[in-house]
């Protein structure tokens, strides 16, 4: 049992008492419990964990090499990298990713990238939350597509045996440009059979419309995955950028989760138009996420927050768009409830996911609300203490671990 | 004399030598001096001290505090607020504005505020190189604009008599909406005639460049100033965001430069068509800002960096727009060239106005260039030590004075 005393919460004092992994009290009056151990935390504020629910987290290694690229000219270029990767730089890469994660106060992530076992280890090895996929990605070679329904089987398979039903395993469509039709709906059957959640890439740009609607009698992205019978609640859509009004109704109906990745779509130039009111008036579960480090260029969950709401505002030129709670709640419960977890929230019951804010420098003199300068102002730099499931995975900014992950990082980074 | 020793310069080991405010002799050979303090830079990069060419400083105090609001509900809420304040708000704001600019790397703000010698010292105290400026704005009103002729030149005999010719103090014209066409003309004319420099705010909104028109004779912002005969190279220009092709080539053959705010123009959602490009090629020299950090929110050029890169990329959907030697040259050379000022540039005889960045962390593991991992990846909290005019203002990212600091900015938030 922790007990947070003198918290800021919702820049109010409280107190806050965890216990086995969950948040057992909130009290707005002090309190005290025998045999807990007692924090101070006058001059820190607390927030939920956030729920970064787009990654392929190992691609931190691979940021930075090639920018200022044209798409086609920089994925052609990440591709011939990713080909010579093997299983240790996943591991080492997806620790330096959890470092970097932890620091901005991610607890959660929705990962798909390659050797998902190895991900996972990693991640829970530093004690995150990591949501892992087999993905699906054929190129439309038939043979290649049998090949990849067997191993989806094999993967479920172990991870029903050494996993557990732990809700941590999904499955993921890569595109629908890079998935053969079978093995969509096969994918997506399995999914459902299984009760997994589905991760896929909708809609990211121009030319996936147009292309789609070319390939598919018309039909956009989002209409081709619903005459599939793909869309419903159990889908996370990565994207999510070109929708036509159709596909709003279509997605809000179906109950996506539609998740939006502001920093990698305005690198790539792939676009800023992210239907936000219009999703979630629909009845979408709109979400945050980062994509991969490679594209966006960090894991920073802050950033992308600021930006997302940036960008609502400026290209609606209407500087009320995405008030602030709306913007926490897509970066922290909306990817919970997408991912059918209990976390994103400090609530009597929740897991014990969060983050203490030193308030103590400039950036929260003025007396604006600490979230408001959290996200405008402040860098993830403030956050100086994480808790997964009820434990410290950063204390004082110190990840225990830290000097032997670069180490790691560096002698896989050879491969490159 | 310091000599840093084995220190990344543009990712090449280096050693450099300042001596008396100058960097004196830069070799990627070791060399040693007698007398010569040295330091150890393994792990270290340097780059240049930012320009941030357009700030009001003291502003850093109001942010946060009114979030969401449409523009004019906001500027009311903040003018009322500004009424209020004194010298001692804007000596203690400017220091905590200074704070969090010395620890993001800036070494030189271009500042628009009232009570701009409060602003000077706070700054100057702080080991920085503040220009400052008298406000011209009147609101049409013929008395009012009269008293401010009058106070300008006072100030400026006063500065001639207590800081020199120090090339720090210059002329604002607040914008073509708040000043009477005769005070521009005369301020304009003053700056000129005493080698000022001229700090406007131009073409910031769409309603702006329209009202203008209706109001004179279809002359766009830029084109009105041009009939007042304001625009030369003496004139820096903020925002000169809503921008005709006969605009563009205005500020060229003027030579304007022109200052891009791109977090204040998204977060009030002025808008992001910056025209870079354009300007950049007809001859204006574009330079980077912050604003004031009520709208931006802070006064972190990394930070704005990115946003400029990554909002040049997406508005024009290539991402290979504006690569980042260009952007670090409109955050550094171009702002210094605006001012007149030797800084901005790691060379030899220039002012040695500089930051090193800790590369030891996550953030540098990937082999892209120090330069592409810091503006898209890192925070400025990797920035360690920052010196102005030869001299240490932050080692180890500590700055002298900062408890001070914070409890003089306390002390005049009463004032709010």
């Amino acid at each position: 049992m922790i007990l947070l005393k003198n918290v800021l919460l919702q820049d109010q004092p409280a107190c806050i008492l965890t216990d086995g992994g969950r948040i057992a009290r909130i009290s707005r009056e002090p309190f005290s419990v025998p045999g807990a151990e007692e924090m101070d935390c006058t001059g820190k504020a607390v927030i939920p964990g956030f729920v970064n629910m787009h990654t392929h987290a190992a691609m931190v290694l691979l940021r930075g090499i090639h920018e200022d690229l044209a798409l086609y000219d920089w994925l052609s270029r990440i591709w011939k990298i990713e080909a010579g990767l093997d299983r240790d730089f996943i591991y080492w890469a997806t620790k330096v990713a959890c470092l970097e994660m932890i620091r901005s106060g991610t607890t959660t992530f929705n990962d798909q990238y390659w050797y998902c076992p190895h991900t996972r280890r990693a991640a829970l090895e530093m004690g995150m939350r990591p949501v892992v996929s087999f993905i699906f990605l054929d190129s439309h070679d038939p043979e290649l597509a049998l090949r990849q329904r067997e191993a989806c089987q094999r993967l479920y398979r172990r991870t029903q045996e050494e996993w557990g039903d732990d809700g941590l395993f999904a499955i993921s469509i890569h595109s629908l440009y890079t998935v053969s039709e079978e093995n969509i709906v096969w994918a997506n059957s399995f999914a459902v059979d299984h009760g997994l959640k589905v991760h896929l890439h909708l809609a990211e740009t121009s030319q996936e419309f147009e292309d789609c609607k070319k390939a598919h009698d018309g039909l956009t992205p989002t209409a081709y995955f619903d005459r599939l019978g793909v869309l419903g609640s159990h889908v996370i859509a990565a994207h999510s950028l070109y929708l036509d009004d159709d596909d709003i109704y279509t997605l809000g109906k179906r109950g996506v989760n539609c998740v939006h990745n502001i920093n990698s779509n305005l690198k790539l130039a792939s676009g800023f138009r992210f239907r936000y009111n219009e999703l979630r008036d629909a009845g979408a579960n709109v979400c945050i996420g980062t994509d991969g480090a490679a594209s966006s260029n960090n894991l920073d969950m802050l950033d992308h927050m600021r930006n997302t709401a940036l960008l609502q505002k400026a290209w609606r030129r209407n500087p009320t768009e995405m008030p602030l709670q709306e913007l926490f709640d897509c970066a922290t419960e909306h990817g919970a409830r997408a991912l059918g977890l209990n976390t994103g929230v400090i609530k009597e019951g929740a897991l014990a996911d969060l983050s203490l804010v030193d308030i103590t420098g400039t950036t929260f003199l003025s007396p604006g609300s600490v979230a408001a300068n959290l996200v405008y102002a402040a860098h993830s730099d403030v956050i100086s203490d994480v808790m997964i499931d009820g434990k410290w995975v950063m204390r004082g900014r110190r990840i225990p671990g830290e000097e032997e992950i670069i180490a790691g990082a560096r002698s896989v980074l050879k491969q490159i």
